[in-house]
Formats: C-alpha cells, sequence, structure tokens
C-alpha cells in the first residue's frame, strides 16, 4: 500500500536496520525499542492485521513465526524471548499492517509488560 | 509428554473449556484469566516453545495463527485482541508447551501489560 510505513520499509524507500529478508518477510530494529532487543517481523505482504488474514496466508503467517526464532537465535536471546501481535486500534494497533514483535535480553529479570502498550 | 498437562488436555485426560478443536490444534478457557476474554490456544503436537519449533511445524504455527482469528470472531473481539507467546523459562514461560494467549474483551481502554507476566 502506498502510503503504508512498513510496505515502504519492505520496498527499501524507508530505511530500516534489516536483521532478516526472505520471500515472504522482513524483520527490522524498531525504532524506539522497547526492550534491550526489540525487533519487528512483517510480511511484505500487506495484511492490516490477524483479524485481515485468511487461509491463503497460512504459510507467511508460519514464515513469521519460525523467523522469529531464527532472529531470536541471531541476537543471542533464543532462550528467553516474547512474540506479540496486536489487531485491531481499540487494542492499541498503531502501523496497520500485521507486525509480530520479539523482544528480549532482559538482565534483571522479566519486566512487566506495560511495553506492550504501542501508543 | 506423559506428564505435561497441556498434552493431557489434548488427549481430554484433563477437564478445559474447549472454544474450538481442529486436527492439528485445541483453544481452551485460560483457568485465570488475566484478561476479560484469555483464550490459549496450542497444538497437539508437543513442542516445548517457539524456540523449539522446526520447519516442519510451519503449517502448525500458520494454524495457530488463523485459530486466534476465528476464536476472537467466536468471542466477540475480532476488532481488538492481542496474541502473545512466551518462549523459554527466563522470558516467563510456566507451562513447556507451547501456547499462544488470545486477549481482549476489555471494556475501560487497553490495560498495561502487566498481565503477561505467567507466573
Amino acid at each position: 500500500m502506498k502510503d503504508c510505513i512498513f510496505c515502504r520499509i519492505v520496498k527499501k524507500e524507508v530505511p530500516a536496520e534489516i536483521e532478516m529478508e526472505t520471500e515472504t518477510l522482513v524483520a527490522f530494529r524498531d525504532i524506539n525499542p522497547k526492550a534491550p532487543v526489540h525487533i519487528l517481523i512483517i510480511p511484505k505482504k500487506h495484511i492490516e492485521n490477524l483479524a485481515n488474514a485468511s487461509k491463503e496466508d497460512l504459510e507467511i503467517l508460519g514464515d513469521c513465526q519460525l523467523a522469529a526464532k531464527e532472529v531470536a537465535k541471531k541476537n543471542g536471546i533464543e532462550k528467553a524471548f516474547r512474540l506479540l501481535t496486536v489487531s485491531g486500534a481499540g487494542a492499541g494497533q498503531t502501523v496497520l499492517h500485521l507486525h509480530y514483535h520479539l523482544v528480549g535480553g532482559w538482565k534483571d529479570g522479566i519486566p512487566g509488560m506495560e511495553i506492550w502498550r504501542e501508543e
């Protein structure tokens, strides 16, 4: 989508610190990290959110899960991480392009999850 | 796995309030809900967590994402929900069988995410 910031990252029209790229997805560092490691994993295809995903997206959605594992490994957090997606503005979604937050790397225990407010 | 509580729910050896069941997964209400709607989506196959998933699990992982959408719809929260998985005890995972938390149904705005402490 023309005006979607994440579509523009996919097309390299907007710079991002890319962690992984495959045929179906891109993973890049959140520019406003809420954890020592905070990476967004997005499908290249513009899907608004999980509520708008369909059966034809099954493989892409699976890809995103396995990418989380790979990117976690690359960042040394494979033993302790969380993966979250927020679906719908009412749940706190700010960019309307499906994205999974991969977070980890906490040194002093696990934080409360206020970090999940996207605002 | 014999001593895994979630495997026992899959086998109906332990009761649970089932929301959805397919060939590959089961969704059931969290017995200690941290949100008005709090449902766990688990693969029937015993996979410890996302860090232990492999390429052969791709479809199962995709299934879990689409199941979240369906269960959200069934519970009237398809416009606003979150889906989270915690991988590794160090990130707060308590039951070592891959599970996705589907949460939503908040009436008074979005809560802080302390709810994501599994302890």
